[in-house]
């Protein structure tokens, strides 16, 4: 039997990566290609207790159908986290699925989308399900450049998409300075931002930078997470959108999965109701920051001269740079044959890639293996260095 | 501020039928409008050890990220369950999902795309964001018409969109006879059957007819639940589809959510790994039917000449016919005003709606307000039937 199936579904094709990166699940394989927050920081216990207290209060409510916008206890918790009001919240299952309501309430095949250079490959997939037009803003190391955004590049876009706090994949923030521009920008191209926060909070230092939403409520749709702060597991996300944006966001979701199912919403509210996220947050940012030191010291100590990366101030990435001409993609062969992995750059570039990019995660890798990992990178890369010099440049 | 929206987006409007059901939250009003299970048939007690079970094992595991496909435990156990590779069995986030996963896969704007008469709602909208052409399949009282499908009628379709038991919303439930001649029809002409069955289980005396899948395993896209047989607020379906297919649903719902929660996942296995469907089915099947009773002799009492309705064999809803040229949507308005509530049959059709349905639904009215309610509407019905009968008839 052969059946027709759907333009979008035709573009789908297996990723090159993803065959490369199942065997890093071989327990000697060291991996830095995982986008895993530790299950150190997972707060089982306040889990545990919290759960007790949903079969106890109304077990078969947190069993039944519930509304589409989501728990209202938990709406609240979020718009009084935010200071917005509750009617723009939307609890999602996993913010990976407000990138797909967006995408379905926004995006006409064809539409412009705005995407930095480079991007969430999650949100470049979502998207892409429903055909955008994609243009690239320049950026440089510290984040998009609010000056790129002219009104030629930005015409007719249906959005802005940003990641402003520790970027997946580069780890950059936006400074202040950028974000003010930005914002301003945004309001003279009536240009509408994706904000895209689910590392807000993991800031090493602790400091913060006001949200874009805080800055502009009005124009910018907000996705936060609760994967990075509580449990990736309990797949709770949640969106904060302009009233009319919101309703159309919520029809979406109701053609989408009807709910994000009501235990895990009353589950995580009642984990945090009790202020369980400012004492546990912490303890994250300390156990993230501390992996994020060894892993640099060791590519300090570890990598060729002409291997660049930068120093990221929360979240859970860094973004190396090999020498122009390198390819990160062909060179993750040899890597996985080593037993070390990690994900190339250019799957994250919705335009031309550079090739020559790669992005390491430290959050789940003790300490020794870190350092063996790197090890094993350096000389990789000393040798891929030694090899590409002496030849000819390619065509 | 003024964003463009997807032309998609642009097509969602408020449903009129939820604002007048909006009411039916208030507890005087007796609502034959939900489509809930009965919160009375939710095992608790076994799903609240489960939990303790999950926590037991592997808590961190329950809270990290998982693979898209679903918990490989419980995939096996929808695979046992239907007698298929498990490489066919992706778990969802409620069945909903799965329409939204498939129509992602399968429709193209302007793909035809086969639906009973009338159909489930939650299909029609779902598909309905991806902007297909729906051909209307005729029915009568034991559902769709193999012979109806000709080659004329199924050319091109995507796939024929099919509910063989206890529909939602007619409450019809397809022959043997039927099924075996659909099969044949469908194979004949090459054409993919979506088989949505949360209903299956749950007939009143327990027989089962079989599938569609376990009749022609490649030629069908199968649709399950634990909405109806665990608990809905889990959001827990699955689907069963050609190799093929069920790739690139992965694919499809990578993008959507990642992956349905860990957690619920485990919750749903720890509860029927020892056979708690077995035993707790048919408590429900008895509950059901045990209601079903006091509602169909509640209308033989109280229902006017020229009301007529279907006798369901299993299931949660009653079809209602009211005379040619009453309009239920209009007599809504009255019957909330009345407390009493139910749906309009017209919002099930995807072509020319027959005005003069509605559905009720009977599983979580207690019997005696059942009684009550349904001689609100007989009388309302009467009232209705004298207005329209001295009238001229409408143009």
């Amino acid at each position: 039997m052969k059946w027709a199936i759907s333009r979008r579904a035709q573009q789908l094709t297996s990723s090159a990566i993803r065959e490369i990166l199942k065997v890093t699940e071989r327990p000697e394989v060291i991996s830095f290609a995982g986008g895993l927050p530790s299950p150190a920081s997972f707060p089982v216990a306040a889990m545990e207790a919290a759960v007790a207290r949903v079969f106890a209060d109304n077990p078969q409510a947190a069993l039944q159908y519930a509304s589409t916008e989501g728990y209202l206890p938990l709406r609240e918790f979020v718009a009084k986290r935010y200071n917005v009001g509750v009617e723009r919240v939307l609890i999602t299952t996993g913010s990976q699925q407000a990138l797909d309501l967006i995408a379905k309430v926004m995006i006409d095949p064809g539409s412009p989308v705005l995407v930095e250079t480079p991007s969430y490959l999650g949100a470049l997939q979502a998207f892409s399900l429903f055909e955008p037009e994609f243009v690239s803003v320049p950026t440089d190391e510290r984040g998009l450049l609010p000056d790129a955004l002219t009104r030629e590049l930005t015409h007719g876009a249906r959005f802005l998409y940003a990641l402003p706090n520790f970027q997946n994949p580069t780890g950059r923030r936006l400074p202040l300075e950028r974000r003010q521009a930005l914002i301003a920008r945004a309001k003279e191209l009536d240009l509408l931002i994706v904000e895209d926060d689910p590392y807000g909070e993991l800031s090493y230092t602790g400091d913060q930078l006001p949200t874009l939403l805080s800055m502009n409520p009005d124009g910018v749709i907000y996705m936060g997470s609760f994967s990075k702060i509580l449990a990736p597991g309990l797949r709770l996300g949640f969106v904060i959108a302009p009233p009319e944006l919101h309703f159309k966001l919520c029809q979406a979701k109701q053609a989408s999965d009807l709910h994000t199912p009501s235990f895990t919403q009353r589950l995580a509210y009642e984990s945090v109701r009790d202020g369980l996220l400012e004492r546990h947050i912490p303890t994250i940012r300390d156990l993230y920051g501390k992996q994020c030191e060894v892993m640099l010291d060791a590519l300090t100590r570890h990598m060729p001269a002409g291997v660049t990366w930068n120093r990221p101030e929360g979240g859970m990435f860094i973004w190396v740079e090999l020498p122009e001409g390198l390819d990160s993609m062909k060179i993750l062969e040899e890597a996985v044959r080593r037993n070390v992995a990690y994900v190339p750059g250019a799957p994250f570039y919705a335009g031309a890639p550079r090739k020559n990019t790669l992005r390491l995660a430290f959050v789940t890798v003790p300490p020794e293996r870190i350092e063996q990992g790197v090890t094993i990178l350096g000389e990789l890369f000393r040798e891929a260095i030694a090899q590409a010099s002496p030849q000819p440049r390619a065509a």
